[in-house]
């Protein structure tokens, strides 16, 4: 079995090493495979693992530095003050060829921004993309990029989203999956120029399996495994997905929740329902990559908890064994040919 | 009581007559105050009647067309052969003074390009909106615009939709609405430079209560009283929220209608949370409403059942009594003087 490294900020996020250090901890018991590198400020990394009965080892080192970035802070400024930052080391150490990924709960602009100049992009890409999988209502799961890496795209960028996601996702599936395009409506003559364009280029396209636009009410339905939108678009559409489920599963639970004979009752009745209804939480999947790049890049949310970074490392672990990066670049040699012959 | 008279476009939608007109026939006894004029085909409206035991009378018209717009109708072609269809004439009712709004089921940009083209647009606005309000976590209700009366809009559009809309909200709650911009963050230094420019417009508009930014999850949490963003933003955003609520609303129905022991239980006890998550599908208000025209026209949904038809007819008949787009026109004038002043 192949040793993969991680390297994890653990500054980053809401809880700072009060999450990842717990989480680096348990990750390694879940992957036997992994190694990580906590990257951030030493006395506090050393002092949570303390509380935890914990020390470093051959599987677990502490990289310090002593600056972190801030959620506020612009990307522009994130990437002149990268030097030292927990955020920025984490990268250089992919860059280095030190670990073969990173995950990091912190601010998402300054993620990108870093992660584009010290890793470089993709030959035949212009602007990575966040791209995450949803859970659908058969249980099966849908792929949706690009979700906020970049706030406003082009037919070519979007074309390009298409192709990694495709890549991506046939990594999971072994088939070529269905690619849509979201839009206000299924049939050709909606939506606006930019939707129209990609349409038009993907169906082009013999290497995509293209299927067409869905709508934003079909995205949790399996209508198709990869759905390809705007940065814009994408984030706040899945955020409502996110924020609408919530209320449904908080209603629910405070249902469960009441005192009475009748809250007793409903826990026995409804504890199945309530955690098939959880699994439906696009929320549930936690670690969005940041395709594109020479090298892997996973976004935790900033809110994450302990298990939610350990599903973030799980995806830095699958997306190394199946060296997606690689896979992104064969298929853009594959669309690229294509295109020339 | 004053007398209020609804062109209802009969034709349009999934179901046409089979669906308008026991809508038009139910909102009769419901709605005192008002008077139906039912635009389409004779024979099969009068077929409908006959089958509900019921004729014309003073308060029920049919004016006869012979042309039905479909739904994949560009606009401008509808636009060309909008002579003698249902929705058009519906439209030109308004216009002519013979009806004081209408409302339709059928192609949403063919209404918006005729009603455009016959009611013409209010002095200051360049675009209509369609609106519509989602019910809220804590039983209120947030209205939302654009949601795909547009597929781009620039910086001034997404303003004067904010003051549509503050002026629409401000109708209902009495008080003066809190106006935010759907962004993918609630930080400033968030989102594309059609969000930031709106923003920058806003926070000098006194007349308008602008509160910032909010993000997709927070579009059901009653965080603001209209949210304003892109038409194609709007339209895939509320069909995720939609489209959220109704696979948790099945999944709860599936429970309930297990044939078994414990389905007898969860129906006994779960019908008042199962009603109160109904009212939280976003889909429950039937009847959008296109802002920024000299006239009223309600957008009812393609799949709309004779409730929601209804619902779309009482929508109409509140704008009337509020007269919204006198309301709309005060409040573009205050915007204008404050900004010349």
């Amino acid at each position: 079995m192949q040793n993969i490294t991680v390297a994890l900020d653990a500054m980053g996020g809401d809880f700072g090493p009060r999450v990842t250090v717990p989480a680096a901890v348990q990750a390694l018991s879940h992957f036997p495979e992994l190694k990580v590198i906590l990257i951030g400020d030493q006395s506090q990394i050393t002092s949570q693992l303390s509380s935890l009965g914990f020390q470093t080892n051959s599987r677990l080192s502490i990289q310090h530095t002593d600056r972190v970035i801030s959620n506020s802070e612009k990307p522009s400024l994130a990437l002149r003050n990268s030097q030292g930052s927990s955020m920025g080391t984490a990268i250089e150490l992919v860059a280095d060829n030190q670990a073969d990924a990173c995950v990091s709960c912190g601010n998402t602009g300054a993620l990108m921004a870093l992660s584009r100049f010290k890793l470089k992009l993709l030959p035949g890409i212009e602007r990575p993309a966040l791209i995450s999988a949803l859970p659908t209502a058969s249980g099966g799961r849908t792929w949706m990029l690009d979700l906020g890496a970049n706030v406003s795209s082009d037919a070519d960028s979007l074309f390009q989203f298409a192709v990694m996601g495709s890549a991506l996702a046939e990594q999971y599936l072994q088939r070529p999956p269905r690619v849509a395009i979201l839009n206000i409506g299924a049939e050709e003559i909606k939506g606006n120029d930019l939707v129209k364009r990609c349409a038009e280029m993907l169906s082009q396209t013999k290497s995509v399996n293209f299927v067409g636009y869905i709508e934003g009410n079909q995205l949790l339905h399996d209508a198709a495994d990869v759905v390809v939108c705007d940065g814009f678009v994408g984030n706040v559409c899945l955020k409502a997905c996110e924020g609408t489920a919530q209320i449904f599963i908080d209603k629910l639970k405070s249902h469960m929740m009441a005192s009475s004979i009748k809250g007793w009752i409903a826990r026995k009745l409804l504890s199945s329902l309530f955690n098939e209804l959880k699994t439906l939480n696009p929320d549930q999947y936690n670690g969005a990559s940041l395709l594109g790049l020479r090298g892997i890049v996973i976004k935790s949310h900033g809110s994450a908890d302990v298990d939610a970074v350990i599903n973030a490392i799980g995806e830095a672990l699958h997306e190394v064994q199946r060296q997606v990066p690689n896979r992104i670049s064969d298929r853009l040699e594959a669309v690229l040919l294509e295109r020339h012959y």
